[in-house]
């Protein structure tokens, strides 16, 4: 068979924008990744897989439209893990007679839709959620990218096969336990657990309501920080979502990195994982980061807690009718683990809960010296008949690194890192604060090679306006601190024609000063950038003098908060007004 | 009986200040306390008082230290409610039987004890925190400082009846469902239930783990408001301890009041007291005030969970050991409440957490349009006898307006606000969400007619300085500003000399244009202020041109952030340099 010219297409978004842009029509790639998946040919990967009729729709629909602002996602197929609503298309949660047909997509789905990504269909999972397997469904154990006997990982075992095995660009995961890492694990792929209630979790079936979230799978850091960018929304009807507040402060760099004392390390006996995290750490250190080791112990008994505590009892309280109409409709060992919390007591749960927080308060003290904690993703990997062999201890040690992000109100990223002998994948996670999910993204793309990400969660609250006329410019060397800062550029624009400026002498980087004169200005170019307020008092604070900030008047007179430059400063300085602004003297500095 | 020359000292901070001024020593004070405690002779008001030596110790100890700044709360007497913690006094939580004797205060009474405050004793409560009524405790039933015929008010009912019967300058109760609010209701009090996490709760029984606070009863907001910037304090030892994180924003006048619509208001019969709640919605009207009729329905629904739900299972965890091994030595209401938990299940308590969370976020949406809410703190007052007879229901309909508030994470202050025909007193309770219990003070302080308080809560986090040299200054126009964002006065200096200071012409309030000079400069008066940065941008986003902020060099080389003006607005400005500051030039500004 001849191979379609599309045959090579990678689908991460930045190789994806340039087919497109160089001639590659939503039809024709739809065509390719349909033969895609006929050649996949996985029986266990899907759920409900949308037919070929209905890819062929959404590309038609965006092929008559075009790529546009409005559309950052513009035919990007993605994958949906089958316990988040896709209107029309019955959600199981892997678990047949559960199955029921929203009438509405979830509110994730839909940003994602109407960003221009195209919906390829619901994929397997363990069921309920439950596992970090993925050999727990009805439907089958979906196949691991790399080597079938070996596990996909779970719970969103589908979502991660479908990106690793080539079938979209993305897909929806969901992350309670670690349901959103796992896989990406063992499929080489990054796996994003964003901050708790950054993305709505309505039309989705619960496992843990206070702990659950939508997670992210793609192969590079820009496509998760892409992808969060436009998933990310407050949902005043989801009562577990949250506001964005990212930190005020800028990142520094070298990062301090934590890493799990040595003898709190676990690699269940595969020494070739523990070689990788000691390459990781070493690469690290070449990067320039600081490693310190910390105090473990916390996260582990935290860890422990997310299944010997009260938490199950979430997962009984999803599906309490359910289980308690049809109990032999579950997995036998899903029914086991969940069944198991019917009989707490609220006491006991209490209990729990105060135990969680007595943990949390000491795992806290650990981010004082760390900006981010790396740890192996999973100690190791199974095979699928290992686990079937023993599956709830097996999926019990997967989660030593996982089970305490959601309790504890972390962040968190996997990324690969590297193949064990055997050629399976491996990989590590960074882990931080909640609303931090930033700078896990940049020193995720630090680690991979790629080009940090600007600021993927746009903050919520009051801004201010700023105009800058100088090195904060687009493209000039200190505009990455307003983009760092969640800054967005409003529009670029003359101050009214009453300034002067001014190149200063002797600055680092090169900067200019502007200053209102009441005779001789004129009209010098300027943008205004919006800023979050509750980040423009770090901001101002470390402006160095003679600069600093007052109110100028625009073009058009608008006023705004403006650079300015101390007039005593300006005497031995060079008058560049009538080059109308700082770029035209950069071009032309002598 | 000659009257003692301090027989009429009123106890209140700002009277005692004056009296000790005057002469007063600390231990004729504490005699004077002595004969009025020997007088007041409630048997029921104290569980442990402490002996009249040991008050005599502390004053003793007070006058040969004398007074300093670091106690602020010199020589004044306070009492404990009987769940907190003093060292070597029993704590009992009003079971004899539970009692144990702890070798260290709780941390805020370590805090006042350190900021000179007197410990009489411990006072009586409704045993283990449970209840609003006041008569639950096997030590008998605090009279009501008004009329022994009604109820004191519960739990904390011995300390306020203690504040309010002219034994102590302020008090400690605690406050999971309302017991800092009746009681100050029901003998004309401030009750103030500060933010969740504010005070440590360490070397306090628990009622609901997650819910409690320790409340403080004083006569004045201003007492209030000194008392909670002495005992607030972040515990990192406390999982429930939270960081000060105040408001970035400055308050608005006049204030949003929202009240409950008209059909959701319940006075249980009591005209009386409908008729002063009517009175005091005028009386804000009057001072300015827009009043808001606001949906009720969601804190109704939320006040109804905290005893029909599972927070009742907290109470019995938190007694889990003694209850089960000595469920006689309870009192029989409370045990009947607390028993009524042990069967409940860990998936119900999770559906009720499920309810709450989406309860708390319809409360949230009222917070748009309103600054405060203003409810009246009990529907009515009952007798003591009524309640012997309707133990629980007639308890039930005191919570009302009260239940709702720990649950979601609102502080609260009960203000006085009349008296009934009966001679009882009766108020009412302001609202706000955690963290702006200023505004909730400032408010307060409004509404008696009190000097508005300044901040109470030193805010957590970085800080920078600024200096100010005109209307900013402490004692003019704007220095307000700087206190209702946190500031704290670091030093007053002057700047290096090489700065002019100008009177700008048509500002309001006048203000002055500092900058920088090349030549003929001199030192100009600056105040140096530190603030929160998080609070920094609000502040500098709101600055008029032709004023800015730069950078200054003061008198010793220390460079800090500090206001500047425009060069270019000074033309037509006097210099008055000259003067050294703009406080000489207020005082003879032709």
């Amino acid at each position: 068979m001849k191979p379609s010219p599309t045959h090579n297409v990678a689908l991460d978004l930045a190789s994806l924008r340039t087919a497109l842009a160089q001639g590659l029509t939503p039809t024709a790639l739809i065509e390719e990744i349909w033969h895609r998946e006929q050649a996949w040919a996985d029986p266990a990967l899907w759920i409900h897989r949308l037919p070929k009729s209905a890819w062929q729709q959404s590309a038609a629909a965006l092929e008559a439209s075009g790529p546009s602002a409005q559309r950052p996602l513009f035919a990007a197929p993605f994958a949906i893990k089958d316990n988040i609503d896709l209107a029309g298309v019955p959600t199981t949660s892997a678990c047949p007679a559960y199955a029921y047909t929203p009438a509405a997509s979830s509110p994730v789905v839909d940003r994602l839709i109407a960003a221009g990504a195209i919906p390829l269909g619901k994929t397997n999972l363990d069921q309920f959620a439950t596992g970090l397997v993925g050999v727990r469904s009805p439907y089958g154990t979906p196949r691991n990218a790399f080597n079938a006997a070996y596990l996909p990982g779970g719970s969103s075992s589908g979502s991660a096969t479908a990106v690793a095995a080539g079938l979209c660009s993305f897909s929806l995961g969901t992350d309670t336990a670690g349901s959103g890492r796992i896989p990406a694990s063992f499929n080489n792929l990054v796996g994003l657990k964003p901050t708790r209630g950054l993305l709505s979790t309505r039309g989705l079936v619960p496992a843990c309501r206070t702990l659950d979230c939508i997670s992210i799978f793609t192969r590079t850091i820009a496509d998760a920080a892409e992808v969060l960018s436009v998933a990310a929304a407050f949902d005043p009807e989801d009562p577990y979502s949250r506001p964005a507040t990212p930190p005020v402060s800028d990142e520094t760099w070298p990062p301090r990195i934590g890493v799990p004392r040595a003898d709190q390390l676990k690699f269940f006996g595969n020494t070739d994982a523990e070689k990788l995290f000691a390459n990781v750490i070493e690469r690290w250190r070449h990067l320039g980061a600081t490693i310190v080791e910390i105090d473990y112990t916390p996260f582990i008994d935290a860890a422990r807690l997310l299944y010997e505590g009260p938490w199950v009892a979430e997962r009984f309280a999803a599906i309490r009718d359910f289980i308690e109409k049809s109990p032999d409709a579950l997995h036998p060992v899903t029914r086991k683990i969940i069944e198991g919390a019917r009989t707490q007591t609220a006491v006991s749960a209490f209990e729990s809960i105060y135990k969680l927080a007595a943990l949390r308060r000491r795992a806290e003290s650990v981010w004082a010296n760390i900006d981010v904690l790396l740890t192996p993703t999973a100690g190791t990997i199974y095979k699928v008949a290992e686990v079937e062999a023993d599956p709830i201890q097996l999926n019990s040690n997967l989660g030593y690194y996982t089970n305490y992000m959601n309790l504890f109100d972390l962040c968190a990223v996997a990324v690969p890192a590297g193949f064990l002998p055997s050629g399976l994948p491996w990989g590590v996670t960074l882990v931080a604060p909640a609303f931090h999910d930033d700078r896990l993204l940049r020193l995720g793309a630090k680690f991979l090679g790629e080009q940090p990400p600007i600021r993927s969660v746009a903050p919520s609250g009051p801004s201010v306006k700023l105009a800058v006329c100088g090195a904060h410019l687009s493209g000039l060397p200190l505009n990455g601190q307003l983009a760092r800062l969640g800054a967005r550029l409003v529009r670029a624009t003359t101050t009214a024609p009453a300034y002067k400026l001014f190149a200063l002498p002797g600055t680092t980087p090169p900067k200019p000063g502007l200053i209102r004169v009441t005779d001789g200005g004129a009209a010098i170019e300027v943008e205004v950038w919006e800023l979050p307020v509750s980040a423009y008092g770090h901001f101002v604070s470390a402006i160095p003098a003679p600069l600093g900030i007052g109110t100028i008047t625009l073009a058009d007179g608008e006023s705004v908060q403006s650079f300015l430059c101390e007039a005593a400063a300006l005497t031995a300085a060079r008058d560049i007004t009538s080059l109308g602004g700082w770029r035209a003297f950069l071009k032309n500095p002598s």
